[in-house]
């Protein structure tokens, strides 16, 4: 069981608000939760069930752990059911990324956090382990992007900052995704770039378009109107590391 | 207004047993109900605001349409806010698709009714406009999977039969996407085929599995355990229909 305070406590880490005061989020399910255990991120403590417990007794040596039956463990958090456990993590700084060697990606404005987990796992995929994302773009830390991430959110930064400033600032290729673009099956693509990406409903901002010079488009065969952010994301991912 | 038995029926429509028993589904959203109204789908009637109605006159000719508010609308949906109309609609019979040109998708077990809906709207985009699914697979009109295939619901048509027996049938190159493959990189597709893809937790069934003998993945260059099925769906498309 955990104390009635405890509970008000890690319920109100679903709210920015509250993780931004306290610099803490929530980590949901076994799978996640033996992730970031096993990552550079620093676990304030866990909640857990004893079997969970008794399963992981390696992994969570020293660490400060509460045991709760599956009922209030899955009323702790966001998901449906939660049979195994939960964390309460320290958030990292805010620090830039370095643009020197590889691939990047920048958000402009992508609002949902199921697209932003989903583009942490496709940037996952493809060994990007660095975005920048605009300050209007979903927060990092909400429970959506990490449960959608599945896991992913341990090996992949987001830098929020000015996108427009950061891509002056850069002296490397930079890509945007557009409805009207160059033919991004017949592209070759450098070593190193920024691919930016819009926001679901309006695209790139104007600011932003008008200093990407190289725009580029999916190809379409059929009739839908557009492609997801996340899924346009995955497709040009591909365009740009296939070869490499 | 609307009646309370027509309220309570419209509703009845959010679960499986009551579409199979009347045949009919619920469309929500005004660019989705212009999508369906121009669409081979038979509407039955629609539910729509005034406003709605006042700027879609023409393409409401002839149909029933019963006036509601606002708010009224969106009790009667899924939807968080519904501000313009809904539609029922006649199911289409459950017709065999042909396979003698083209490329076809395959689904065996894809649940998540949202995945399906991200699948009908990748395939439209690739001009895919036939899908043969398990049994298992999402119902097509669950109201999840209408919203997320964002219109493509109206071109894209969806067989639920006997997978394997299905293929079994088959005289074109059957694809399946598998953790372990051949690259789908370094392949060259076929005019016509069909492109396998399995449930989210499990992959390809065994059965279906031990019948495909063109096994493709998609190259990983990073660390994430794997990609969500529309993700691969979209990536393999666009690998199958580059260059065509």
């Amino acid at each position: 069981m955990i104390s009635r305070a405890s509970t008000k406590f890690i319920k109100s880490l679903q709210l920015k608000k509250y993780r931004k005061t306290e610099q803490l989020f929530v980590v949901e399910g076994g799978k996640s939760v033996l992730e970031v255990l096993g990552s550079t991120f620093n676990v304030k403590s866990v909640v857990a069930t004893e079997r969970f417990f008794a399963s992981n007794r390696e992994v969570l040596q020293g660490k400060e752990v509460s045991f709760v039956s599956e009922k209030e463990l899955t009323g702790l958090g966001s998901y449906k059911t939660n049979n195994a456990a939960l964390a309460v993590v320290h958030m990292k700084p805010n620090s830039p990324v370095g643009s020197n060697e590889g691939w990047l990606l920048g958000l402009d404005g992508v609002n949902d956090p199921g697209n932003l987990g989903t583009i942490l796992r496709i940037a996952d995929w493809y060994g990007i382990n660095r975005i920048v994302a605009s300050k209007e773009t979903a927060d990092f830390y909400n429970p959506k992007v990490v449960a959608s991430s599945k896991g992913s959110f341990c090996r992949v930064n987001v830098y929020y900052t000015d996108l427009e400033a950061f891509i002056k600032s850069l002296d490397i290729p930079v890509y945007g995704a557009f409805m009207e673009g160059d033919d991004v099956h017949k592209r070759t693509f450098e070593e190193k770039g920024l691919l930016v990406l819009g926001n679901e409903a309006n695209g790139i901002s104007e600011e932003v378009s008008a200093i990407i010079r190289k725009k580029i488009t999916i190809p379409r065969y059929g009739q839908a109107e557009s492609l997801n952010v996340a899924m346009a994301t995955a497709i040009i991912c591909d365009n740009i590391f296939r070869g490499k």
